[in-house]
């Protein structure tokens, strides 16, 4: 394109600060979680592009749950408390966090909405992250488990092109399946095998919001979750 | 949650090394906007988020527009060379930018990436951003415009939640539309309704890759842009 511009410069990437930053958030994201494990309350950082069906999955999750676990929610989005609205309608305990231009939560912000937060009697609580399939990944909130949502209408080649969420995922809820049907290009067999090839333990379970299919296993992975809560040593 | 913990000690900010990155960012973004002007080749950046058909919307876009104009792309993406594979299959001169951790291309990126890329002939240049609505707004990259694509299944309120990326984004192509059938419950009123709340001038085109519905529009817009292709004054 122009052979007189010299491009031998590159950009400084702060790498240390960026390290300072992550060591930090970890800090945080430590204290969280022995706050979360010490009051019983299994927490999943829900994470997914932009419109995989989180809130759906959630406020599904509410429905199929009933009284027999008590839900909480901190819905992060850049901007409008929207989520959380849907959540509370849904009965589920909930506060919003709006992130302003930042693409993801951090610990300091699950920190300070978990100060103005009331989690008597709560059994899971549930971080709905920015939709976003990068950053979210790299930054710990103290949760037990990461869950990401990704949904049949995406494609089947996303773990693959964004391979650290889902290296970081304990489990892939696969969204809308409802809409499988009409997606007669989209085979389902590929995403299992994009997941294997970059999940170190692939667990996926296929699901409707719409229709509740698949709860049933959610529901029972989140109990075995739970069942196994303990504070983990720092990394 | 906790009471002893003390979170009056936020998170330093480096805000200083954000602006230098960015200052830094819009210069050679100019830099490579004259070169393309220059050369008479009208440079879209296309975003929009994991799965919103980006890279369908370019496969259908040169069979539109079979031998009329030459059509070139640089593909980002975190990890393989896919969505360049793809489009070269398509017909479409290909290179793709592997981003390794980063959540959006930059100007320095595509400056790299274009000195090893043969231009000549080109009309449009196409630069298929990371699937990410947050940050790939923040960098301008040397376009002459901003299209975000933005499917249907993504539900009604991603313009609100989402603000910046449909302030910044000069049309956007609401992708899918043949699934809207099977969709009962999207209405697509709203979604024009959030985007008229966001951009400062609304510009929407539906369409769908599958059937080619709303191809003659986008076709004819982005010839209107290329008659009007002039090196803008630095910001």
């Amino acid at each position: 394109m122009c052979q007189d511009c010299g491009c031998g410069d590159p950009d400084v990437v702060p790498i240390d600060v960026q390290h300072r930053i992550l060591a930090r958030n970890d800090a945080t994201a430590q204290h969280n979680r022995e706050h979360l494990v010490d009051d019983g309350i299994l927490c999943i950082n829900l994470m997914g592009s932009p419109g995989a069906g989180k809130t759906a999955v959630l406020e599904a999750t509410a429905r199929a749950c009933g009284d027999s676990r008590r839900l909480a929610a901190l819905a992060g989005d850049l901007a409008t408390d929207h989520d959380a609205e849907r959540l509370r309608v849904a009965g589920i305990r909930s506060r919003g966090i709006t992130t302003g231009q930042a693409c993801h939560l951090d610990a300091e912000l699950v920190h300070r909405a978990l100060h103005h937060f009331d989690l008597g009697g709560v059994d899971y609580l549930f971080i709905e992250n920015v939709g976003n399939l990068v950053c979210p990944a790299v930054y710990d909130l103290g949760q037990a488990a990461n869950v990401v949502a990704l949904s049949v209408t995406e494609g089947e080649d996303k773990p693959l092109k964004y391979p650290t969420m889902f290296q970081k995922a304990d489990l892939v809820l696969l969204t809308k399946i409802d809409l499988l049907r009409h997606l007669p290009h989209v085979q389902v067999g590929k995403i299992h095998d994009a997941l294997s090839r970059v999940m170190p333990e692939p667990r996926v379970i296929p699901l409707s919001s719409l229709d509740d299919r698949g709860f049933a296993e959610w529901l029972q992975w989140l109990e075995l979750r739970r069942a196994e809560l303990q504070v983990p040593e720092p990394a």
